[in-house]
């Protein structure tokens, strides 16, 4: 197992992350990307953007799609129409459960209290809602180990179960026990909490002019889907893909980067015929499984969760997560890269409601107290016409959303390795290796003379000033070479350029390979196209 | 004059921009951008990094520059800690003026009230402040005008002219009437108004939760000064540059993308040493106007506009700002595009307050009710010591800030031209073309068939694949070839490939250059190169 530890400690030292205000004490869920920090996750999205928008080939597609297809980019504002998020549930529907420990005055996710095991009184006991535990009961008997649990007084509060109790004790009431509490029962019952920040337009101030940050891209582009469609000459299928912030006020931010209070979303929501989502689901979620693959991260560490039938939403026939076994987990389990989600009809109709075509089929409306639908949609038709056959239709939407800032630590975990390499004498030292794949690596090459003298440092100037047109590079000749390469392992660097000796006659330099510790001599005139070649391999 | 209408209308037709959440009725001060909006904008914000940042070679420079520096990139949240608007001056200072109208109901910034011509009693009536007045009085004896204004009641509150009265009336009193009014002296007295967008952090939402979206980048690096300088082994002169989006609770957003709540920032902190200041100023000042011009905004529209002593900050000894001629000014008014700022070491000792070295000046800091400092810095240390010299200090800061949105803006309006281009059978017509720079246009490059048989389209996939790796182009086999070219015209893109009957036979075929309507052959092996060279021309 990687040590988080060292990784953070890493990403601090070299300039990957920061905490955001750490000179004021730091902010919870908030960090901040440093000099190499902001190239690698650039070079990230940048590369989610060639291979997903803008490289994109809709006159071939890779085999497994189900018909050749088009994409557009879009880039909406982060603060919406609050309207918008009315009739996208999120609302009404976006939001954690919170309870409130009455001793120690914190405040806990109900999800993060329950499934925790707590010592009380010399005794482990988990934390766990009624019907989890039933379930984990059941569990229990199939594979025959001895496991304990409590029913609370109350079916579906807080129950718990202690290890050292017996089974005929089931039916025993124990109450809760909060993570900093020394007495029981301490916690308040769980309350709701919207996740999305709320700010105010306008000097007036009104409850009208009250609106959120997005806590998801997404909806930026359902609302613009008939805009680009007549600005585009654009046909269905199509996928419009965004890059952006968002913003979730969550309760306990945690795991470094993983869970912040901002970040950053790379959604595409893809458009197609409702006969042909599930096939689209299935290419989508297959083809964004591939490209974390040929981005460095190993099949060992990825896994792809289809979600079970009776956890999706009723609109959607499939939802399948993308995740990573973070170092910061126990082992075994994993953390979510991606949703890809098929979502049906459900986002479109939810925005175009008050005016819908009779041939489609009614949305289910939320009622308010006056039996009148609660959030209306906006009253515009987003059906769309297909030419040839002249058919009206609400399209299907699968939604591939992935999280830059999530997909950063897991490159930055998959590339955190401790090896050996030789020093300058050939005796093997112990180094900090980042193996960041080329075209993420924040630094593509350095350039080093091996010496500062003999006119190396000239030399070494120019294959810089040429490199540097093309791509990210560094030069030093401070210190030994030996410490030089350390440097340059560390930020990741997977090639390192050296002029020496022979490169004064001979006119070749030595390119050292990062991971595999080979170096081969290439001509001056050659070393552009040969970077070129290897980081695009 | 360039119409303003006509420049708004294309970008929505054409997807460059969309009113936000425009099926709600949109949101004022908020625009999405579009498929063709969204390549511009990051050509754009690519163009800034590469020029600026990522391309920066230290090793030389810009003959101009004082010395040789180092450029290095980050990436800091939009919600920071509260306590850092505070010591920045922003909690207490960043805010405009507003009046409301008793009779209309509405709401103005003072500014925008004042400077006005307004119609009143079939007599034009000019709005200013007594100061104003005056000033312009001044200038109207100098000149040798007519001009007549009348004092207010009170010295510095809101004071009128009117254009049919004589200069000795000068001393008689008026009031003013609001733009949408028509009794007089219906506006009330100026208040302030903090422009920053305010939310809460977590689930308390007690005061001490409460932040702010930056309206600005640059704190995001002042706050992580030392961070930089641990982390990355950088010396002084050096710069860090940053782009994202800040927000700005304009009281009346307007002109398009020009005024908006929600904008994207291009910013430099360029830190030296105080008595090379200003030298890094005049380069920093000289070294941004030659970037828009280099971009393809031409020097008639452009101006540098040097701020006045009085109108400087104490700390600063200069400022600029790059203005340019926006198609919804009057003639010979400019809008702001981007200032430059020498600000002295006024921020990084804003937020070092409370562990000064002695051997500095001390910082002018506002007092609270209790005499003590009213918001003091983070205590932290951010002098930089010079290796060399061993000598200590606050670095000065020169801030190129630029506006990537206004600078889209007048990328499209300097674009936007009408004129004639002969058609198929060679006759004249009328067209609107979107003279962008090759780096800038969303698509580089559109690929035809002249017809859609005799294999023609074939050889158009290929060519289209093949150049779809390096850069965004589009494909097009639809109607006449003429028509083809008048869409990617308008669309900005600068040369159109097309495969005719020739290109069967010798393997070429025709680039047409957007701007001069010049055709030339090329062979097909060739037309990347071609391409790629005419675009870095």
């Amino acid at each position: 197992m990687k040590s988080m530890d060292k990784i953070v400690s890493l990403c601090k030292r070299r300039g990957y992350l920061f905490q955001s205000s750490e000179i004021y004490g730091g902010i919870q869920g908030f960090w901040d990307y440093g000099p190499l920090g902001v190239e690698l996750k650039r070079n990230l999205k940048d590369a989610w953007w060639h291979d997903m928008i803008g490289g994109h080939n809709e006159l071939i597609q890779p085999q497994t799609a189900p018909s050749t297809f088009e994409m557009v980019g879009l880039d909406s504002t982060i603060i919406m129409h609050p309207q918008v998020w009315k009739c996208s549930g999120h609302y009404d529907l976006f939001h954690d459960h919170m309870v409130d420990c009455r001793e120690s005055k914190k405040r806990y996710r109900f999800d993060q209290i329950r499934g925790r095991w707590v010592e009380y009184q010399d005794k482990k006991v988990f934390v766990t809602t009624l019907a989890e535990a039933e379930q984990e009961l059941d569990e229990v008997r199939r594979r025959g180990m001895k496991f304990f649990k409590l029913r609370n007084k109350d079916a579906d509060k807080i129950a718990v179960g202690n290890e050292s109790l017996t089974l005929d004790k089931l039916d025993s009431t124990v109450d809760v026990l909060a993570p900093d509490a020394k007495s029981l029962d301490t916690l308040t019952e769980p309350r709701e909490f919207n996740l999305m920040f709320k700010t105010t337009l306008g000097a007036l101030g009104g409850a009208d002019d009250t609106t959120f940050l997005r806590p998801e891209t997404a909806q930026g582009i359902f609302v613009n889907f008939k805009n680009v469609l007549d600005s585009s000459r654009i046909s269905l299928p199509f996928g419009i893909g965004q890059v952006g912030k968002s913003f979730r006020n969550e309760i306990t931010p945690r795991n470094f980067t993983f869970r912040s209070r901002e970040f950053e979303q790379m959604e595409i929501e893809f458009f197609c015929h409702p006969d042909q989502s599930q096939e689209w689901y299935r290419y989508w979620r297959d083809r964004r499984l591939e490209w974390y693959k040929s981005l460095g991260l190993s099949d060992e560490s990825l896994i792809m969760r289809e979600h079970h039938q009776e956890e999706l939403a009723h609109y959607s026939v499939g939802t399948a997560d993308i995740e990573y076994a973070f170092p910061f987990l126990p082992e075994g389990e994993y953390g979510e890269l991606e949703g890809i989600a098929h979502r049906g009809d459900f986002d479109l109709r939810s925005h175009m409601e008050g005016k819908l075509d009779p041939s489609t089929r009614p949305m289910q409306v939320e009622l308010g107290e006056d039996g009148k639908p609660k959030y209306r949609g906006s009253g515009r038709d987003l059906t769309y016409r297909d030419e040839a056959t002249n058919e009206k239709f609400v399209p299907h939407v699968v939604e591939p959303s992935a999280g830059a800032d999530r997909a950063v630590l897991a490159f930055l975990c998959e590339a955190f390795t401790e090896d050996e390499a030789p020093d300058e004498n050939g005796k093997l030292q112990s180094r900090t290796v980042m193996k960041l794949h080329p075209r993420l690596a924040p630094i593509k090459a350095a350039v080093f003379p091996l010496v500062k003298k003999d006119g190396m440092p000239e030399v070494a100037h120019e294959i810089y000033g040429e490199l540097k047109r093309h791509m990210n590079v560094f030069y030093d000749e401070k210190g030994a070479v030996g410490r030089r390469y350390r440097r340059q392992d560390e930020a990741g660097t997977p090639y390192c350029i050296t002029v020496d000796t022979e490169t004064l006659t001979d006119k070749t330099v030595t390119i050292r390979d990062r991971d595999t510790l080979e170096q081969s001599r290439v001509k001056i005139d050659d070393v552009v196209a040969e970077l070129q070649s290897r980081i695009n391999a």
